[in-house]
């Protein structure tokens, strides 16, 4: 077998075949097959894209090119979540207790954050004392114990997709429905979920900047999923404006803390009931309707928040931080954003002012870069409010005085105001089960 | 400017500016920009094609990219030929002492042959004594002489183009009309010549399978060398069946002999007096009627012949071993191929035939090969022919026993027998100015 001729099928717009692809994926990992022959491939799969049973295929062979964890000791009942990022998506912290405290085994593989958008693993580093790093054995004892645990990337898990999806970022080839599928599902196959929920987004500060895009790629990742024997459901929610109104990594963390317990009831919440009921339905084979009312009783009564509290303590962290969120990292400089205007705000660019969160030093430029837990941003006003000059627009929290200027002037730039309230879009557009 | 929003543009079906395109073929010819990426560009090339415009910047910095010969001493008379490749094509070495001795300054940089295709270089080495290189002194008072050289591809010629043909042809990109393009007409450009014949051959021998594509071909190559500054002919020649009677070097340099000589008068004949006509032509600003007229002239009374004497010689050959063959390499065994059917020859196969003799030793497998210069074979049957069984097919031409075997095989499965004759081929299918 030669790449050479997988190359040209593909470009031909032929379907390659479970052999070809696992010679490619195979070939690849071991550096056998040059970078030079990987990226034409890709590029040709970005025009004549890959039929399910090829996606499915390569899908297991990239999950198949490191480490799987086995998680079939705990049963039918491991829940995994995946979102595929935004700003303001604090939606792990609050959605895993909850699903923990129904009888659900939540281990979750978490990510860093990169430019606009931030990263679970990041949020939770934010609380003094949590680990994201544990021993093979310490997390699986901590999940037989408590039902929960959520861990940054370990081991060698996906090199195949390490290293395709490091060459595809520098070849314009990552925008493929197929590769992008692959990419995100095999990391899901390899961390051992038997029940997966993808929280796909869409709007300026998603991937997908499209409803049309998102669906085309949550039904993609749905039947690829299913392919591989897991139970997937996709929501599609909206990316357009931050989700909820802290931006910023100790910051998320407190406003995740209201809504779990149920001090905060906005979009944010909203969103969580949604992805958590989903899951629970999934888990349990129950109505989302009833799945619902279970969600919403573990926050009203305090049992979610109870959960999260053992969680946090199981790795590493003093479960005080949570109750008394003074002790979390908090900014030397609060500073408003003023409104210069008199109307209606009808829009709140979410890749502008995660741009801006980043700059305060919530995120990272570069994956070098380091943070600033306690930077970030607290929006005051939202899309339909109507403003007048003077009004606090938002807080920039930040320890250095040199970043105010740019980030406000990066976050003035992601606000529109008109005379009429804008029209109201949909938070949750569609579910694929 | 970064090669990744080149590759992104051209992807998404844009056209780049003359910068990107400099910033590319500059880059990589350096090793500044990586394989990966050329290679993922070319991709997006071989979908989304090129304008007139990028396809003449492309072939401009490709011919810059290395040393460029400065032929402008001999004035506007200076001509060229290039062939896109075939089986049992010896042209040049008969047009280039037509066109010279009748006041064409002809110089030609050739190339070796590869799998079933020769090279000119190749048949010219078999000459005893023939130097394919000179140095440019050399070059240039030779042609300053007698006006006329032809040698193998010196110096730093179009490294851009040495470095992304090798990467195409592993990474399934070298079927891409303007990639083609650039890379022939870049190396024309730097070989100097203000006039340039292309002979586009189709069919079963040729790169252009197909009469169609080698039309799109030639157009593209025709306007890009305009573009460029350039006056450009394509002729398209059929290539399904070989041309002429010999292929081998030695052998073929025979045949070149007897038809400068007028000793033979056949299809290899009439395309010579076609492409030599139209370089004539497009020197002199004549007719191509008058062209030929002067062009079988020259080959009547002997002058092209001694021309090609005197260009031998000048190149370091014995000029005798033009007039007494015998002196060329011979191969120690001649092997007739008997036909073992009665009916009309319908199709000799030019590929197959091109193979089977370089089984025979008269070419390469790969560039490593070496070349037995007296091994080919003498095709003694034509479609159309009606043969009886027992008729001689053809001869082998070899120092090996051993090869013979495979190269019958080889060379039968090149022919197809039918109750009727073939319908005719044109020779010649269209000539593009």
């Amino acid at each position: 077998m030669r790449m050479y001729d997988i190359i040209e099928k593909k470009r031909d717009g032929k379907a390659l075949t479970d052999d070809e692809i696992k010679f490619f994926i195979d070939g690849y990992t071991k550096g056998e097959i040059p970078d030079y022959q990987a990226s034409a491939l890709c590029m040709a799969i970005f025009f004549r894209g890959m039929t399910e049973k090829e996606t499915v295929t390569l899908t297991e062979c990239m999950a198949e090119s490191g480490d799987m964890l086995d998680l079939s000791r705990f049963g039918d009942l491991t829940a995994d979540k995946h979102s595929t990022g935004g700003v303001g998506d604090k939606t792990t912290l609050i959605v895993a207790p909850i699903v923990a405290c129904l009888g659900g085994i939540v281990t979750k593989m978490s990510g860093r954050g990169l430019g606009h958008t931030g990263g679970t693993v990041d949020k939770l580093e934010s609380i003094p004392g949590y680990r994201t790093s544990l021993s093979e054995d310490e997390f699986i004892s901590q999940v037989n114990n408590i039902g929960i645990a959520v861990i940054g990337q370990t081991g060698n898990l996906t090199p195949a997709d390490k290293k395709l999806y490091a060459l595809r970022d520098v070849t314009a080839t990552v925008d493929s429905i197929p590769l992008i599928t692959a990419s995100i599902m095999s990391k899901k196959l390899a961390a051992g979920s038997k029940n997966i929920v993808l929280d796909v987004k869409y709007g300026s500060g998603a991937f997908m900047k499209t409803k049309e895009d998102a669906v085309i790629l949550a039904e993609n990742m749905v039947k690829i999923g299913k392919g591989c024997g897991r139970n997937v459901t996709a929501v599609l929610t909206n990316m357009e404006v931050p989700l909820g109104s802290c931006i910023g990594n100790s910051l998320e963390v407190k406003e995740a803390i209201n809504v779990l317990r149920g001090r905060q009831d906005d979009e944010l919440a909203r969103v969580c009931v949604v992805l958590a009921s989903e899951m629970l339905a999934q888990l349990k084979g129950i109505d989302a309707k009833d799945a619902e009312k279970l969600v919403k009783g573990v926050i009203s009564d305090g049992t979610a928040f109870e959960k999260m509290k053992e969680w946090v303590s199981a790795q590493g962290a003093d479960p005080q931080c949570l109750c008394d969120t003074e002790l979390l990292p908090s900014a030397s400089l609060i500073y408003p954003v003023l409104s210069d205007t008199d109307g209606y705000l009808t829009k709140t660019d979410a890749h502008l002012i995660g741009t801006a969160a980043m700059i305060l030093g919530a995120g990272r430029a570069s994956k070098e870069d380091s943070i600033d837990y306690s930077a970030g941003i607290v929006i005051e006003k939202k899309p339909g409010d109507l403003v007048k000059k003077g009004d606090v627009l938002c807080r920039l929290h930040t320890c250095s005085v040199s970043k105010i200027q740019q980030a406000e002037k990066t976050f003035r730039s992601a606000l529109s105001f008109g005379e009429n309230p804008p029209e109201k879009q949909e938070l949750v557009y569609k579910i694929i089960r």
